[in-house]
Protein backbone atom coordinates (compact mmCIF):
# COMPACT_ATOMS: atom_id res chain seq x y z
CA UNK A 1 0.00 0.00 0.00
CA UNK A 2 1.15 3.88 -0.77
CA UNK A 3 1.07 6.37 1.53
CA UNK A 4 1.94 9.97 0.91
CA UNK A 5 4.21 11.91 3.98
CA UNK A 6 3.56 15.42 3.21
CA UNK A 7 5.06 18.59 4.94
CA UNK A 8 4.66 21.86 4.28
CA UNK A 9 6.25 25.16 6.08
CA UNK A 10 4.62 27.53 8.21
CA UNK A 11 4.55 30.38 5.96
CA UNK A 12 1.93 28.53 4.33
CA UNK A 13 -0.52 27.43 7.22
CA UNK A 14 0.04 31.61 8.47
CA UNK A 15 -2.02 32.41 5.58
CA UNK A 16 -5.78 31.45 5.97
CA UNK A 17 -6.23 31.44 2.07
CA UNK A 18 -2.82 29.39 1.03
CA UNK A 19 -3.58 27.00 4.37
CA UNK A 20 -7.22 26.50 2.75
CA UNK A 21 -5.52 26.12 -1.36
CA UNK A 22 -2.96 23.54 0.41
CA UNK A 23 -5.91 21.25 2.50
CA UNK A 24 -8.19 21.19 -0.24
CA UNK A 25 -5.50 19.57 -2.25
CA UNK A 26 -4.16 17.66 0.85
CA UNK A 27 -7.87 16.52 0.77
CA UNK A 28 -8.39 15.71 -2.59
CA UNK A 29 -5.06 12.81 -2.44
CA UNK A 30 -6.42 9.50 -1.89
CA UNK A 31 -5.28 6.79 0.10
CA UNK A 32 -3.29 6.97 3.31
CA UNK A 33 -1.47 10.06 4.01
CA UNK A 34 0.39 12.27 6.81
CA UNK A 35 0.63 15.62 7.21
CA UNK A 36 3.53 17.63 8.86
CA UNK A 37 3.28 21.31 9.41
CA UNK A 38 5.39 23.93 10.89
CA UNK A 39 5.46 26.61 13.04
CA UNK A 40 5.99 29.92 10.90
CA UNK A 41 5.73 33.16 12.60
CA UNK A 42 3.06 33.26 14.15
CA UNK A 43 4.63 32.30 17.60
CA UNK A 44 7.11 35.11 17.08
CA UNK A 45 4.40 37.35 16.73
CA UNK A 46 2.01 35.93 19.72
CA UNK A 47 5.15 36.07 21.83
CA UNK A 48 6.01 39.61 21.37
CA UNK A 49 2.06 40.31 22.15
CA UNK A 50 2.70 38.26 24.99
CA UNK A 51 5.72 40.22 26.06
CA UNK A 52 8.09 37.15 25.31
CA UNK A 53 11.52 37.69 23.39
CA UNK A 54 12.29 35.72 20.44
CA UNK A 55 15.62 34.55 20.12
CA UNK A 56 17.17 33.24 16.81
CA UNK A 57 20.20 31.92 16.19
CA UNK A 58 20.86 31.19 12.36
CA UNK A 59 16.96 31.05 11.50
CA UNK A 60 16.82 28.90 14.59
CA UNK A 61 14.81 29.43 17.38
CA UNK A 62 16.22 29.37 20.82
CA UNK A 63 13.66 27.89 22.87
CA UNK A 64 13.10 28.93 26.61
CA UNK A 65 10.65 27.37 29.03
CA UNK A 66 8.35 30.97 28.04
CA UNK A 67 8.83 30.33 24.26
CA UNK A 68 8.06 26.50 25.15
CA UNK A 69 4.85 27.48 26.42
CA UNK A 70 3.87 29.73 22.91
CA UNK A 71 4.98 26.95 20.44
CA UNK A 72 3.13 24.52 22.76
CA UNK A 73 -0.12 27.16 22.67
CA UNK A 74 0.76 28.13 18.75
CA UNK A 75 1.94 24.72 16.83
CA UNK A 76 0.10 22.20 19.16
CA UNK A 77 -2.89 24.10 19.56
CA UNK A 78 -3.63 27.04 16.95
CA UNK A 79 -2.10 25.54 14.44
CA UNK A 80 -2.55 21.80 14.61
CA UNK A 81 -6.37 21.85 15.77
CA UNK A 82 -6.69 24.45 13.11
CA UNK A 83 -5.91 21.93 10.34
CA UNK A 84 -7.50 19.23 11.92
CA UNK A 85 -10.83 20.97 12.02
CA UNK A 86 -10.58 22.52 8.34
CA UNK A 87 -9.68 19.04 7.24
CA UNK A 88 -12.48 17.42 9.09
CA UNK A 89 -15.25 19.87 7.79
CA UNK A 90 -13.66 18.57 3.83
CA UNK A 91 -14.51 15.01 5.02
CA UNK A 92 -10.88 13.83 6.19
CA UNK A 93 -10.69 12.33 9.62
CA UNK A 94 -7.73 13.74 11.16
CA UNK A 95 -6.13 13.53 14.58
CA UNK A 96 -3.64 15.89 15.13
CA UNK A 97 -0.83 14.52 17.03
CA UNK A 98 2.54 16.31 19.03
CA UNK A 99 5.36 13.71 19.64
CA UNK A 100 4.01 13.16 23.48
CA UNK A 101 0.74 12.13 22.11
CA UNK A 102 1.00 8.13 22.48
CA UNK A 103 4.30 9.35 22.70
CA UNK A 104 4.59 8.36 18.65
CA UNK A 105 8.26 10.91 18.67
CA UNK A 106 10.36 10.22 20.85
CA UNK A 107 13.78 12.85 21.07
CA UNK A 108 16.29 14.14 23.29
CA UNK A 109 16.79 17.30 24.14
CA UNK A 110 19.64 18.54 22.22
CA UNK A 111 23.05 18.79 23.71
CA UNK A 112 24.41 22.43 24.73
CA UNK A 113 28.35 22.85 22.23
CA UNK A 114 28.42 26.51 21.44
CA UNK A 115 24.93 27.43 21.26
CA UNK A 116 22.20 26.63 24.22
CA UNK A 117 19.40 25.96 22.06
CA UNK A 118 17.15 25.41 25.34
CA UNK A 119 13.99 23.56 25.14
CA UNK A 120 14.59 22.29 20.97
CA UNK A 121 14.60 18.16 20.39
CA UNK A 122 16.40 15.93 18.27
CA UNK A 123 14.43 12.87 16.72
CA UNK A 124 15.37 9.46 18.28
CA UNK A 125 12.45 7.22 17.06
CA UNK A 126 9.01 7.80 15.54
CA UNK A 127 6.37 5.16 16.79
CA UNK A 128 6.09 4.03 12.72
CA UNK A 129 3.76 0.76 13.68
CA UNK A 130 1.33 2.65 15.91
CA UNK A 131 1.17 5.60 13.49
CA UNK A 132 0.67 2.48 10.34
CA UNK A 133 -2.15 1.19 12.76
CA UNK A 134 -3.74 4.70 13.10
CA UNK A 135 -3.42 5.41 9.41
CA UNK A 136 -4.65 1.82 8.71
CA UNK A 137 -7.88 2.39 10.62
CA UNK A 138 -8.82 5.53 8.14
CA UNK A 139 -7.11 7.73 10.65
CA UNK A 140 -5.23 10.85 9.12
CA UNK A 141 -2.12 12.08 11.71
CA UNK A 142 -1.69 15.46 11.55
CA UNK A 143 1.53 16.53 13.19
CA UNK A 144 2.96 19.45 14.80
CA UNK A 145 6.77 20.15 14.96
CA UNK A 146 7.08 19.02 18.91
CA UNK A 147 8.88 15.79 19.80
CA UNK A 148 8.49 14.25 23.16
CA UNK A 149 11.98 13.52 25.75
CA UNK A 150 10.97 11.07 28.58
CA UNK A 151 13.13 13.54 30.98
CA UNK A 152 12.31 16.92 29.51
CA UNK A 153 8.66 16.80 28.00
CA UNK A 154 7.80 18.87 25.39
CA UNK A 155 10.62 20.40 22.82
CA UNK A 156 10.09 22.51 19.89
CA UNK A 157 11.53 20.62 17.02
CA UNK A 158 12.01 20.79 13.21
CA UNK A 159 9.37 20.06 11.16
CA UNK A 160 11.69 18.62 7.79
CA UNK A 161 13.43 16.54 10.31
CA UNK A 162 9.65 15.25 11.98
CA UNK A 163 8.60 14.74 8.09
CA UNK A 164 12.06 12.18 7.27
CA UNK A 165 11.91 10.91 10.60
CA UNK A 166 7.71 10.01 10.44
CA UNK A 167 8.53 8.64 6.64
CA UNK A 168 11.54 6.51 7.23
CA UNK A 169 9.08 5.01 10.23
CA UNK A 170 6.78 3.90 7.88
CA UNK A 171 8.94 2.03 5.52
CA UNK A 172 8.16 -1.69 6.67
CA UNK A 173 4.33 -1.08 6.59
CA UNK A 174 4.16 1.33 3.36
CA UNK A 175 5.78 2.24 -0.20
CA UNK A 176 6.48 5.74 1.39
CA UNK A 177 6.45 9.53 -0.75
CA UNK A 178 7.56 11.87 1.33
CA UNK A 179 6.95 15.71 -0.20
CA UNK A 180 8.60 18.91 1.11
CA UNK A 181 6.36 21.92 -0.07
CA UNK A 182 8.26 25.36 -0.41
CA UNK A 183 8.00 28.32 -1.67
CA UNK A 184 9.74 27.38 -5.02
CA UNK A 185 8.10 25.12 -8.15
CA UNK A 186 10.87 22.51 -7.10
CA UNK A 187 14.57 22.18 -7.24
CA UNK A 188 15.66 25.28 -9.82
CA UNK A 189 18.40 24.98 -12.32
CA UNK A 190 18.55 28.74 -12.10
CA UNK A 191 17.05 30.36 -8.38
CA UNK A 192 15.48 33.51 -10.76
CA UNK A 193 13.73 30.70 -13.19
CA UNK A 194 11.10 29.43 -11.42
CA UNK A 195 10.15 27.32 -15.06
CA UNK A 196 13.46 25.61 -14.36
CA UNK A 197 13.12 23.04 -12.50
CA UNK A 198 14.69 20.21 -12.46
CA UNK A 199 12.43 17.23 -12.77
CA UNK A 200 14.17 14.19 -11.13
CA UNK A 201 17.23 14.09 -9.42
CA UNK A 202 19.19 11.04 -9.23
CA UNK A 203 22.34 10.91 -6.77
CA UNK A 204 24.79 10.94 -9.33
CA UNK A 205 23.08 14.34 -11.11
CA UNK A 206 23.18 15.82 -7.86
CA UNK A 207 26.85 15.17 -7.18
CA UNK A 208 27.36 16.35 -10.51
CA UNK A 209 24.81 19.22 -9.72
CA UNK A 210 26.61 19.86 -6.75
CA UNK A 211 30.12 20.01 -7.97
CA UNK A 212 29.07 22.32 -10.71
CA UNK A 213 27.34 24.61 -8.45
CA UNK A 214 24.04 24.56 -10.09
CA UNK A 215 23.01 23.22 -6.93
CA UNK A 216 23.89 25.26 -3.74
CA UNK A 217 23.25 26.73 -0.39
CA UNK A 218 20.19 25.70 1.66
CA UNK A 219 19.31 23.04 -1.14
CA UNK A 220 22.52 20.78 0.14
CA UNK A 221 21.24 20.02 3.39
CA UNK A 222 17.51 19.79 2.04
CA UNK A 223 18.56 17.08 -0.64
CA UNK A 224 20.76 15.38 1.48
CA UNK A 225 18.11 14.59 3.41
CA UNK A 226 16.20 13.63 1.32
CA UNK A 227 18.97 11.16 -0.30
CA UNK A 228 18.95 10.08 3.49
CA UNK A 229 15.41 9.21 3.55
CA UNK A 230 15.68 7.21 0.38
CA UNK A 231 18.74 5.15 1.67
CA UNK A 232 16.25 4.27 4.55
CA UNK A 233 13.88 2.86 2.24
CA UNK A 234 11.27 5.50 1.57
CA UNK A 235 10.48 5.08 -1.79
CA UNK A 236 10.57 8.91 -3.42
CA UNK A 237 11.25 12.37 -2.11
CA UNK A 238 9.37 15.10 -4.05
CA UNK A 239 10.14 18.78 -3.49
CA UNK A 240 7.04 21.33 -4.92
CA UNK A 241 5.45 24.32 -4.01
CA UNK A 242 2.26 23.62 -1.59
CA UNK A 243 -0.15 24.45 -4.77
CA UNK A 244 1.38 21.51 -6.71
CA UNK A 245 0.65 18.67 -3.91
CA UNK A 246 -0.86 15.82 -4.92
CA UNK A 247 -0.39 16.95 -8.93
CA UNK A 248 3.05 14.96 -9.70
CA UNK A 249 4.87 18.38 -10.67
CA UNK A 250 7.88 19.41 -8.85
CA UNK A 251 11.46 17.68 -8.72
CA UNK A 252 11.19 14.10 -7.62
CA UNK A 253 14.62 12.62 -5.86
CA UNK A 254 15.41 8.91 -6.13
CA UNK A 255 18.22 6.61 -6.41
CA UNK A 256 18.40 5.51 -9.88
CA UNK B 1 -14.49 -4.00 32.33
CA UNK B 2 -14.31 -0.75 34.28
CA UNK B 3 -13.11 3.15 33.10
CA UNK B 4 -13.00 5.77 34.96
CA UNK B 5 -13.59 9.08 33.75
CA UNK B 6 -12.72 12.02 35.11
CA UNK B 7 -12.91 15.44 35.13
CA UNK B 8 -10.78 18.27 36.34
CA UNK B 9 -12.13 22.03 36.13
CA UNK B 10 -9.30 24.64 34.86
CA UNK B 11 -8.55 25.75 38.65
CA UNK B 12 -6.51 22.87 39.67
CA UNK B 13 -4.96 22.64 35.84
CA UNK B 14 -3.73 25.79 36.07
CA UNK B 15 -1.44 25.99 39.09
CA UNK B 16 1.51 23.53 38.79
CA UNK B 17 1.25 22.00 41.84
CA UNK B 18 -2.25 21.19 42.32
CA UNK B 19 -1.78 20.18 38.61
CA UNK B 20 0.96 17.91 39.74
CA UNK B 21 -0.61 16.24 42.53
CA UNK B 22 -3.59 15.84 40.54
CA UNK B 23 -1.54 14.24 37.85
CA UNK B 24 0.38 12.21 40.25
CA UNK B 25 -3.06 10.73 41.65
CA UNK B 26 -4.63 9.89 38.41
CA UNK B 27 -1.27 7.84 36.79
CA UNK B 28 -2.42 5.39 40.06
CA UNK B 29 -5.62 4.74 39.11
CA UNK B 30 -5.29 1.42 37.51
CA UNK B 31 -7.14 0.35 34.53
CA UNK B 32 -9.19 2.07 31.76
CA UNK B 33 -9.30 5.67 32.29
CA UNK B 34 -10.16 9.14 30.56
CA UNK B 35 -9.48 12.67 31.91
CA UNK B 36 -11.13 15.56 30.71
CA UNK B 37 -9.99 18.59 31.75
CA UNK B 38 -11.22 22.37 31.93
CA UNK B 39 -10.14 25.64 30.65
CA UNK B 40 -9.71 27.85 33.64
CA UNK B 41 -8.52 31.37 33.30
CA UNK B 42 -5.43 31.26 31.90
CA UNK B 43 -7.56 31.68 28.57
CA UNK B 44 -9.02 34.74 29.83
CA UNK B 45 -5.16 36.53 30.91
CA UNK B 46 -3.77 35.67 27.67
CA UNK B 47 -6.35 36.98 26.00
CA UNK B 48 -5.89 40.57 27.96
CA UNK B 49 -2.31 40.09 27.24
CA UNK B 50 -3.75 39.64 23.38
CA UNK B 51 -5.46 42.49 23.78
CA UNK B 52 -9.15 40.54 23.29
CA UNK B 53 -11.35 41.61 25.97
CA UNK B 54 -13.36 38.89 27.34
CA UNK B 55 -16.74 38.70 28.01
CA UNK B 56 -18.36 36.94 30.03
CA UNK B 57 -22.93 36.44 31.20
CA UNK B 58 -23.66 34.41 33.80
CA UNK B 59 -19.99 33.15 34.43
CA UNK B 60 -19.62 31.84 30.84
CA UNK B 61 -17.75 33.40 28.41
CA UNK B 62 -19.23 34.82 24.89
CA UNK B 63 -16.50 32.95 22.66
CA UNK B 64 -16.10 35.23 19.20
CA UNK B 65 -13.98 34.72 16.77
CA UNK B 66 -10.58 35.86 18.25
CA UNK B 67 -11.80 34.46 21.56
CA UNK B 68 -11.70 31.17 20.08
CA UNK B 69 -8.51 30.99 18.83
CA UNK B 70 -7.72 31.74 22.17
CA UNK B 71 -9.46 28.64 23.72
CA UNK B 72 -7.76 26.95 20.93
CA UNK B 73 -4.29 27.60 21.98
CA UNK B 74 -4.63 27.70 25.38
CA UNK B 75 -7.26 24.72 26.24
CA UNK B 76 -6.46 22.45 22.75
CA UNK B 77 -2.43 23.47 23.12
CA UNK B 78 -1.04 24.49 26.04
CA UNK B 79 -3.33 22.69 28.85
CA UNK B 80 -4.07 19.67 27.02
CA UNK B 81 -0.87 19.18 26.06
CA UNK B 82 1.28 19.99 28.88
CA UNK B 83 -1.11 17.06 30.90
CA UNK B 84 -0.01 15.06 28.11
CA UNK B 85 3.32 15.73 28.09
CA UNK B 86 3.27 14.97 32.02
CA UNK B 87 1.56 11.85 31.97
CA UNK B 88 3.61 10.54 29.11
CA UNK B 89 6.47 11.42 31.99
CA UNK B 90 4.53 9.59 34.45
CA UNK B 91 4.34 6.25 32.44
CA UNK B 92 0.38 6.77 30.93
CA UNK B 93 0.46 6.71 27.57
CA UNK B 94 -2.01 9.58 27.19
CA UNK B 95 -3.71 11.17 23.72
CA UNK B 96 -5.24 14.55 23.92
CA UNK B 97 -8.22 14.89 21.89
CA UNK B 98 -10.48 18.14 20.46
CA UNK B 99 -13.89 17.09 19.32
CA UNK B 100 -12.46 18.00 16.01
CA UNK B 101 -9.94 14.53 16.51
CA UNK B 102 -11.22 11.70 14.63
CA UNK B 103 -14.24 13.92 15.22
CA UNK B 104 -14.97 12.45 18.56
CA UNK B 105 -17.30 15.13 19.87
CA UNK B 106 -19.72 16.54 17.62
CA UNK B 107 -22.16 19.41 18.26
CA UNK B 108 -23.72 22.16 17.19
CA UNK B 109 -23.44 25.57 17.52
CA UNK B 110 -25.62 27.13 20.38
CA UNK B 111 -28.46 29.05 18.80
CA UNK B 112 -28.62 32.58 19.82
CA UNK B 113 -31.68 33.15 22.13
CA UNK B 114 -31.41 36.21 24.52
CA UNK B 115 -27.74 36.18 24.16
CA UNK B 116 -25.43 35.33 21.25
CA UNK B 117 -23.29 33.00 22.85
CA UNK B 118 -20.95 32.65 19.71
CA UNK B 119 -18.71 29.50 19.24
CA UNK B 120 -19.98 27.97 21.68
CA UNK B 121 -20.92 23.99 21.57
CA UNK B 122 -23.86 22.27 22.54
CA UNK B 123 -22.78 18.28 22.37
CA UNK B 124 -24.92 16.18 19.65
CA UNK B 125 -22.65 12.79 19.96
CA UNK B 126 -19.68 11.37 21.42
CA UNK B 127 -17.73 8.59 19.53
CA UNK B 128 -18.22 6.04 22.25
CA UNK B 129 -16.92 3.26 19.62
CA UNK B 130 -14.14 4.77 18.82
CA UNK B 131 -12.99 5.94 22.22
CA UNK B 132 -13.68 2.58 23.75
CA UNK B 133 -11.17 1.16 21.31
CA UNK B 134 -8.70 3.65 21.69
CA UNK B 135 -9.20 2.86 25.37
CA UNK B 136 -9.18 -0.94 24.67
CA UNK B 137 -5.46 -0.80 23.04
CA UNK B 138 -3.94 1.07 26.55
CA UNK B 139 -4.20 4.46 25.81
CA UNK B 140 -5.74 7.24 28.10
CA UNK B 141 -7.50 9.96 26.13
CA UNK B 142 -7.49 13.61 27.83
CA UNK B 143 -9.88 15.65 26.24
CA UNK B 144 -9.80 19.56 26.23
CA UNK B 145 -13.15 21.66 26.35
CA UNK B 146 -13.48 21.92 22.41
CA UNK B 147 -16.06 20.17 20.51
CA UNK B 148 -17.08 20.27 16.73
CA UNK B 149 -19.54 21.12 14.44
CA UNK B 150 -19.32 20.40 10.97
CA UNK B 151 -20.73 23.41 9.56
CA UNK B 152 -18.74 25.76 11.81
CA UNK B 153 -15.41 23.84 12.88
CA UNK B 154 -14.32 23.59 16.39
CA UNK B 155 -16.70 25.21 19.41
CA UNK B 156 -15.84 26.29 23.07
CA UNK B 157 -17.66 23.20 25.05
CA UNK B 158 -18.24 23.06 29.03
CA UNK B 159 -16.18 20.41 30.20
CA UNK B 160 -18.37 19.29 32.81
CA UNK B 161 -20.91 18.24 30.09
CA UNK B 162 -18.26 16.79 27.56
CA UNK B 163 -17.32 14.45 30.78
CA UNK B 164 -21.06 13.40 31.49
CA UNK B 165 -21.37 12.92 27.43
CA UNK B 166 -18.18 10.97 27.06
CA UNK B 167 -19.10 8.79 30.51
CA UNK B 168 -22.51 8.34 28.71
CA UNK B 169 -20.97 7.07 25.61
CA UNK B 170 -18.74 4.71 27.27
CA UNK B 171 -21.76 2.64 28.68
CA UNK B 172 -22.19 -0.12 25.89
CA UNK B 173 -18.51 -0.78 26.49
CA UNK B 174 -17.62 -0.53 29.94
CA UNK B 175 -18.81 -0.28 33.63
CA UNK B 176 -18.95 3.68 34.07
CA UNK B 177 -17.25 5.77 37.00
CA UNK B 178 -17.95 9.46 36.53
CA UNK B 179 -16.04 11.43 38.44
CA UNK B 180 -16.55 15.65 39.13
CA UNK B 181 -13.72 17.34 41.22
CA UNK B 182 -14.21 20.64 42.66
CA UNK B 183 -13.08 22.38 45.24
CA UNK B 184 -15.39 21.27 48.08
CA UNK B 185 -14.69 17.08 49.61
CA UNK B 186 -18.07 16.31 48.22
CA UNK B 187 -21.47 17.65 48.17
CA UNK B 188 -21.60 19.02 51.63
CA UNK B 189 -24.90 19.29 54.51
CA UNK B 190 -23.36 22.46 55.41
CA UNK B 191 -21.61 24.39 53.15
CA UNK B 192 -19.29 25.86 55.71
CA UNK B 193 -18.47 22.71 56.97
CA UNK B 194 -16.34 20.35 54.81
CA UNK B 195 -16.62 17.90 56.52
CA UNK B 196 -20.23 17.50 56.31
CA UNK B 197 -19.66 15.43 52.76
CA UNK B 198 -23.01 13.19 52.04
CA UNK B 199 -21.17 9.98 51.23
CA UNK B 200 -24.12 8.21 49.35
CA UNK B 201 -27.34 10.33 47.65
CA UNK B 202 -29.68 8.66 45.69
CA UNK B 203 -32.56 9.55 44.08
CA UNK B 204 -34.99 10.01 47.37
CA UNK B 205 -32.43 11.27 49.11
CA UNK B 206 -31.47 14.11 46.50
CA UNK B 207 -35.93 14.90 46.31
CA UNK B 208 -35.30 14.70 50.28
CA UNK B 209 -32.16 17.44 50.31
CA UNK B 210 -33.93 19.55 47.61
CA UNK B 211 -37.20 20.17 49.57
CA UNK B 212 -35.37 20.82 52.77
CA UNK B 213 -33.15 22.86 51.41
CA UNK B 214 -30.00 21.28 52.32
CA UNK B 215 -28.97 21.09 48.29
CA UNK B 216 -29.23 24.24 46.86
CA UNK B 217 -27.51 26.93 44.58
CA UNK B 218 -25.24 25.36 42.12
CA UNK B 219 -24.98 22.15 42.99
CA UNK B 220 -28.51 21.64 41.57
CA UNK B 221 -27.67 21.64 37.84
CA UNK B 222 -24.32 19.13 38.99
CA UNK B 223 -26.52 16.80 40.40
CA UNK B 224 -29.43 16.71 38.03
CA UNK B 225 -26.56 16.32 35.55
CA UNK B 226 -25.51 13.38 37.38
CA UNK B 227 -28.73 11.53 37.82
CA UNK B 228 -29.44 11.66 34.05
CA UNK B 229 -25.59 9.95 33.69
CA UNK B 230 -27.46 7.77 35.94
CA UNK B 231 -30.71 7.43 33.91
CA UNK B 232 -28.21 6.99 30.70
CA UNK B 233 -26.78 3.94 32.59
CA UNK B 234 -23.52 5.46 33.75
CA UNK B 235 -22.87 3.38 37.09
CA UNK B 236 -21.67 6.01 39.24
CA UNK B 237 -21.06 9.09 39.58
CA UNK B 238 -18.83 10.78 42.14
CA UNK B 239 -18.41 14.72 43.42
CA UNK B 240 -15.44 14.88 45.56
CA UNK B 241 -12.12 16.85 45.53
CA UNK B 242 -9.25 16.97 43.11
CA UNK B 243 -6.77 15.73 45.32
CA UNK B 244 -9.48 12.26 46.50
CA UNK B 245 -9.60 11.37 43.07
CA UNK B 246 -9.26 7.64 42.79
CA UNK B 247 -9.26 7.23 47.46
CA UNK B 248 -13.17 6.25 47.20
CA UNK B 249 -13.70 9.65 49.14
CA UNK B 250 -16.30 12.08 48.55
CA UNK B 251 -20.00 11.89 47.56
CA UNK B 252 -21.28 8.88 45.62
CA UNK B 253 -24.32 9.27 43.30
CA UNK B 254 -26.37 5.98 42.67
CA UNK B 255 -29.98 5.17 41.66
CA UNK B 256 -30.97 3.42 44.66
Amino acid sequence: MEINVIKVGGKIVEEQHSLDALLELFSNIKGAKVLIHGGGRSATRIATLLGIESKMVDGRRITDAETLKVVTMVYGGLVNKSIVSALQMRGVNALGLTGADMGVIKSCKRPVKDIDYGFVGDVKSVDGGRLASIVESGIVPVMAPLSFSPEHGLLNTNADTIAAETAKSLVPYFDVTLTYCFEKRGVLMNENDDDSVIPQITRSLYKEYKEKGVITGGMIPKLDNAFDAIDCGVKRVVITRADQIGLDEGSVIMEN
